[in-house]
């Protein structure tokens, strides 16, 4: 596999300090990191990393900061101000920052339907501690009995399960909003159902999701057959914001794994699986650590 | 880059030995590793790798194996006879057998077009022996001036270079397929041009081409700004034969890199010409040892 | 991580039919391969990959074969005779057949300290149906409560665990060889105990441990701390043979992960284990599978 | 092989404007990077990437900035004197800024003996604009006839060739100090000779190694013949700072490479040659950039 190597989350954090993210987008100008590190600064914070991002001629600031404080001299709404401050005074679009330590988890809903593979594996990792995530519930159009491996994870962690079963007649998104509406973000973690622009608009936060092919390669159903069919000799999956247009949103990550002639549509399936996890823990982790803008229609920014 | 781990070609050839690759398909049936082992052996030489393909159902066995002989005990006459012999045997649909340190080399033609990252990479890995074919030339339809590293490079090394304009009208295939009508395959190095149907049944033989795409996404033209587009973040290049529908022959090999936000359309096609370089080079290479079959319509075996 | 790319079990066996894998190490002669393909096509039985090795000026020869075949025409003690046949034919100082289908699996113990990262993920991976082994026992020299997701696990499975608390004055060698004698080999899941040479010597059988090192580096203590201490920009685990000379076993796998300035003594372990987890798997997979035999002093062959 | 990623110079630069790097080491303190940002806003620039790495409690500060400006408004010398005024400010033990577009590429002398891989691979990524550098000559106590390839190319593109044979008594170090003393490092492209301390202190700059060996494993001659006899599954090389104790200054860089029993002692060679070649030219692009810097006693800071 072809694996993404991310800067980790700054560790150099002093004692009795913390660390703080920060992700911003706005229209280009001069001296803008001048200005925010200026006003971290004289709170006493330091900047440990800066990532800006100004595509060509399209006139956009994105940047990234990762800096530690001393919350006792900048208190967590005062930071908030300031970095609110900052939005209006350079007209941002995006603003956001976070303290991991301090804020809340993102809490997400994870929907999913008969494969559980993608599930497991999310919930596995969060216990480990390697998702900063709050799990609200799970939803499922798949049923399980009560003895189910899923099912006794999520019992013997508090987190509730809701099967909604769908029909075509009847995708249960009225409920589904319903389950969702204190999320952060959500989380298809192979949801085998298409989501309704008026349910995308009516929960109006972000919706990741996981195709298991290279898109835009395989769109649509069965991605490892058609791969299959195609006798290609590298598969992937890719992880990428759900948009009203099928498997057409923009792309987050991918990853791909060799295949052969000696592999079958099972083992195709076996090693989509393997990637499909790992993909869609990656895009939910930089998710999580403010690295991902969408950028353009079809694009994001993955810091 | 996700790079092929090939077994590479036994080096354990005892002194005044040789080493034989034999390549094979035929219907399947019980013991036919059996007798060309036993067969090699009667004639005092010894199997060194077999590796045997048999797809689910489909009553076909490829195999393709490795051996060491000493040629004054087999000449190479009559080991060709004794492969033919079991051949027939088996009703065999293809058996090939070389032997690389007696055999002529392969003899390529090579096709480009003004984009030359690959002709000069085929031609610099010629140089240091690691290509191993004979170039009996290279025709162009882009004109290269008399000092061009490429021509400069050619007329060092004895290689004829044939400058054949192409327009809509007139492919210039007849010419072509003259100069290319002794060699074993033809390469297409970026050559950009689509070959006819009539004269792919003209020459028979194999033509492997190498697409700046990760195909079955991105065929045609601009297959790099395609990709840019879409926002991926992998980018690939693919080897293939040549059929007579565009960019969908039976695929050998594909290698993968990956792009971010930060890269533009320019690097996106720096790291293509990368990927293209090795991609094309191992499918050359890999043909060269007997290790690629087509198989189904779409599909190749490479051992 | 730099991934091992081994070829997978043959998946194309015949319905009806078994796989069976023979493994064999004889002086080398003319026809060994032709020989035992010959015996297993006199029953019916058909050659799917054949791989040796015949190391320069050592007149040894080393196979592996992996063969399909109908046990109705082929029961597993005539199967088990025929090879033992061809074994005193070739005067063979090794010769191991295994029919993973229908032959108990591998039976092993694991040895386990305070860390339990490598235990646990071998526990895991077995109830994943990924290693093909029975475990017998676990026995640790680190107390874990009764509620210690391990210990759990192991209730929940059956498996027995045994706290033998070791002290420089006592090993607890006897009670250990007690345990371990009805084992095919033995696993050291981070044992952090030298084995006695006598205790060797008595138990007799393989011995694999893993080594948060990439040996011959850093043999011995802290390995993290040695490589942290000299800079390096790459860590690696290694699983190894045990054998008299502490962590200079003949090498089974390698693998190893990037690191850089920004990482600190304790993301080194946490990335070590990493590797550890996977390095010590695939060696357990691989012996299996009969994929290992060690070879002069401090080699391995790894088919 | 395990590839490393460094985050390619920003490409982002608007037009009429240049690209500067600034690497800075100073004791740590509130508002470096603030003000280092306020100072480029000044002047009408921009930041587009800070990294700043501060070693647990060891209370110094290092970061590299990657910034753009219009070299109208912010004279190159101008640019200079602000940056001497900051690192004054902040006593800054070291702080190097460079625009590439504008200064002069760095000068290098290379050192070599008989193996002349890494020496040509130099040459020909220097040849193809892909090594920033100006190379004043090359230097060998291997003797190379006038029609050999390295000497045609130094011909070629005017690089003058200095044949100085060394002894056991006589290094030829006082003729080398003359012949590099006005480049800003040297590179020892497999220059097998020792250089003494004295040599290394009259040159008082950097001098970046290569060994074909992953250090600090295999130190001294013949690593491969040492890795080969070890048993390793894993070959590498590390580039490194030429400091007195031979074979262990600060690491910049290292590679690792596959290997099997099927590998012979020629074969390690020829799969160390390929990553030496990779490792040195990495090692020297990252430090043309500014990437590179000691760290303690043994280590690097690489950005």
């Amino acid at each position: 596999m072809l694996s993404v190597a991310r800067r980790p989350l700054s560790a150099a954090v002093p004692a009795g300090n913390l660390l703080g993210i920060h992700l911003f987008k706005c229209p280009d100008t001069v001296g803008i990191v001048a200005k925010l590190s200026e006003r971290i600064a004289s709170r006493g914070g330091n900047i440990h990393s800066v990532d800006v991002f100004v595509p060509d001629d399209k006139h956009v600031f994105y940047s990234r900061s990762e800096f530690t404080y001393n919350p006792k001299l900048w208190p967590r709404d005062e930071l908030h101000k300031d970095f609110l401050d900052l939005s209006h005074y350079f007209s941002a679009q995006r603003s956001t920052v976070r303290v991991p330590d301090l804020d809340p988890k993102y809490k997400i809903s994870v929907l999913a339907s008969k494969q559980d593979h993608c599930l497991f594996d999310l919930l596995y990792r969060w216990r480990e501690g390697r998702l900063p995530v709050d799990i609200n519930c799970v939803i499922s159009n798949h049923d399980r009995s009560e003895d189910n491996h899923v099912r006794r994870f999520l019992q013997r962690h508090g987190i509730p399960y809701h099967y909604l079963p769908t029909t075509s007649g009847n995708k249960r998104e009225q409920e589904i909003l319903e389950l969702i509406q204190d999320t952060d973000f959500v989380v298809l973690a192979r949801y085998m159902q298409i989501l309704s622009e008026s349910f995308l608009q009516s929960y109006g936060k972000d919706i990741i999701n996981i195709h298991h092919g290279l898109l835009p390669s395989f769109k649509g159903g069965h991605p490892s057959r058609q791969a299959f069919n195609a006798g290609v000799k590298l598969i992937g999956a890719t992880s990428h914001f759900v948009t009203t247009e099928l498997d057409a949103g923009p792309i987050i990550e991918q990853m791909v794994e060799r295949v052969s002639h000696r592999d079958t549509l099972q083992s195709f399936v076996v090693k989509s699986e393997n990637l499909e996890k790992q993909c869609l823990a990656e895009a939910i982790k930089s998710y999580c650590e403010l690295r991902v803008l969408p950028y353009e229609l079809k694009k994001t920014v993955v810091f």
